[in-house]
């Protein structure tokens, strides 16, 4: 709750009503699910159920609805995903690194009261200045609000000195078979990722960023995206995608730590100290030609996929979670799931991971074809962008199925700082 | 719910669930406000909150989120607003009166579907075909999904020989001081509005009805919505548009029967039979300044409303639903609220209304000016275009305050049918 002053009783209040609230809509969708699927080892976006089924205390937080901005590491990686995204990538036109210091202390102030839900600066504004919060999110819970930011290979060119402490996996990304990038969709010397259950307090929060940062960077691209709200999904299933399949069924389990320290996060003896607890950051901004995939039939939809439309299961069997079984074979020796098929590809040998933390987007028409301009904004974290989204994403650009019906408009990949600690800013390890 | 057959069972036990945790939303939520603020006259977006304190009844309802398509109006007029709008314009490619009726067939047997949660089309589909239904809301609620269809001027041209048909106050909006339209915003021969609480369900209709068009229509712009969604606001306060101030605070009352046949809904003294129980709709895509509006000074932005931002409350009140005493002056003999403000001159003498139900939008960053291209789709319904949005729009666009820190980029006007009856189809009473 955005609080003013005179309404934190009032707001005490309700985050009692909210406890029953949370709580019912725990008893009646999510942990009922988390119960029954609880053994089945799927990540991502069941991490949230998987969550409140082994620490069941924690759902009944009536603080669930605010994330800590503080901590060892980011929020918004290993966090259940939020219903909405809003990411920016931002340029800086400053040449000063003390003006980007100053930029991203600026930055934790306001991302503190952004995720916890307070108007950023003093609330009894002095009328004769421009309000400190431009007011959109006043009266808003703070939604699960997560700001994540990052640093992209082009911060460590010579204009700030830091060229050496690039971490030699930064970089821009090969180019891939494929690929059609259009500029206005890729880098950014900074990244910031805004999710949150709300799309106003997504928005209220790269809004406000961007009105800090005026004068030491600008808005390179921005993109929202979105999932299927947990409100409309009482059973709590992996959302799907914008072709209608489920996406995320076979990423890692984030609540998982020692998996999360393998796929995920940095240590020592993985690049340059500054980054020990942070990760790296793939986007790609992924069209989908949703017209032509509508004009194809359901076979070659699950072909394409190597799992059924409806249940999600890998092609064959029943089961969303079922094993991928990709040497298993038909009668006439033909595999049951297509080599080439995208989630054979994704899979490979099932060595390589990455944790997917994707959005769907839909931006309207596009004006020289006179169709859908949406898809998915892929985001993926890694502890190494070369060996895990790179490899991955060379061999599905060369033979996944699923090429013919998308196109990779943008790509970018940022540095991910290690976590916060309260006191400290954004990046200090970097910069301090 | 998205029922596939074998679901139907397991689908029932949800809606019992769904009826408890609903029922606790509105214990802990809406309707405690609804109590509080029910006989201040408040309109629009309160509609919900004070339908739900004078028939309690009907927010229990366990189809409480499954909104009815068929009807005497169509739903998503004085339906109170859900979170979420995909707006299509579209253009018939065909020169045949019958394939239009074809089409609005079509329409009308996936919007019955589409509305109550089901596949579109056969569940079972054949394997060898495009599904009937694109999938991506496989499994989701009908999140109080509307669709409501509409004809603009052009649809009476020379095409369809419907000239003499055209209700004389159906026509393209003349132009308003300041405008910039831009041809990719307006017009349309047919529009559809669909409104959600889930932004994957709104897109999931849009998208399929495209779909269905193909052949005989065609996309001519899209532009997608949000306003904060229920549950961010446990309070049920009027939302707040991108630039801070509430919206809808002074909108007639939606369940006000006497007064919605007085500002909306159009009887046979109105014109052609065929609109009797149907309604007209003002769009405008409006792109707010919103640089420009948070470098004003927070007396500068309260001015320009007539309003406090925080309560929303007209300048010199402290409730938001005080009257506009617009003849307040104060020692000195200055008005209190600005003749030119915006609330002074959308108000006017009170006697002109329109129920307004307009959605934030942000669509990225316009690449020529590096600028969030956000605003408010702007939408209006009224039983006569002329006397009622255009004399207000007017008004407006000569002298408002808020004028400096918005443009008007896009522009359409429909008449909305009145409802389809069951066994019936969406303009039968046109093209019957």
């Amino acid at each position: 709750m955005k609080k003013q002053p005179e309404e934190e009783f009032k707001s005490e209040q309700m985050l009692n009503k909210k406890l029953s609230r949370r709580d019912m809509l725990r008893l009646t969708g999510a942990s009922g699910l988390g119960l029954l699927l609880g053994g089945t080892g799927a990540g991502g976006l069941m991490a949230a159920r998987q969550s409140a089924a082994k620490t069941p205390a924690a759902s009944l937080d009536p603080a669930a609805d605010t994330l800590p901005f503080y901590g060892a590491h980011q929020a918004g990686i290993i966090t259940p995903a939020q219903n909405f995204l809003c990411f920016a990538a931002f340029d800086l036109t400053t040449t000063k690194l003390d003006d980007v210091k100053k930029l991203l202390k600026s930055w934790t102030e306001a991302a503190a009261a952004l995720t916890s839900g307070s108007l950023i600066g003093n609330v009894n504004d002095n009328p004769n200045l421009p309000p400190s919060d431009t007011g959109e999110a006043d009266g808003l819970t703070p939604s699960r609000c997560t700001l994540t930011f990052g640093v992209g290979p082009a911060f460590f060119d010579g204009r700030f000195g830091l060229a050496p402490k690039r971490p030699s996996s930064l970089a821009d990304l090969p180019a891939f078979t494929g690929d059609s990038l259009e500029p206005q969709w890729c880098g950014g010397d900074l990244c910031v990722q805004a999710c949150a259950d709300d799309l106003q307090v997504a928005f209220h929060a790269i809004r406000n960023l961007a009105r800090i940062a005026r004068g030491t960077a600008v808005l390179r691209w921005t993109q929202e995206g979105f999932q299927r709200t947990a409100g409309a999904d009482p059973k709590g299933a992996t959302p799907r995608n914008l072709l209608g399949f489920k996406d995320g069924t076979g990423n890692p389990d984030a609540t998982d730590d020692a998996e999360m320290r393998k796929v995920v996060w940095t240590s020592s003896s993985d690049g340059p100290a500054w980054m020990n607890g942070g990760t790296y950051m793939a986007v790609r901004r992924v069209r989908l030609r949703i017209e032509v995939w509508d004009r194809s039939t359901l076979s070659d939809q699950e072909t394409t996929f190597g799992r059924h439309r409806h249940s999600g299961a890998p092609i064959g069997a029943t089961d969303e979670f079922a094993e991928l079984k990709l040497d298993a074979a038909d009668a006439s020796g033909k595999p049951v799931i297509p080599p080439d098929s995208h989630s054979a590809l994704a899979h490979g040998d099932g060595t390589i991971k990455m944790l997917r933390r994707s959005y769907s987007y839909s931006s309207g028409m596009d004006l020289k074809t006179g169709q859908l301009d949406a898809g998915l904004l892929f985001i993926s974290f890694q502890k190494d962008l070369l060996k895990q989204f790179v490899s991955i994403q060379q061999r599905l650009s060369k033979n996944d199925r699923l090429n013919e019906y998308m196109v990779h408009t943008g790509s970018a990949v940022f540095a991910c700082f290690p976590g916060v600690r309260e006191g400290g800013y954004i990046g200090e390890a970097l910069l301090g």
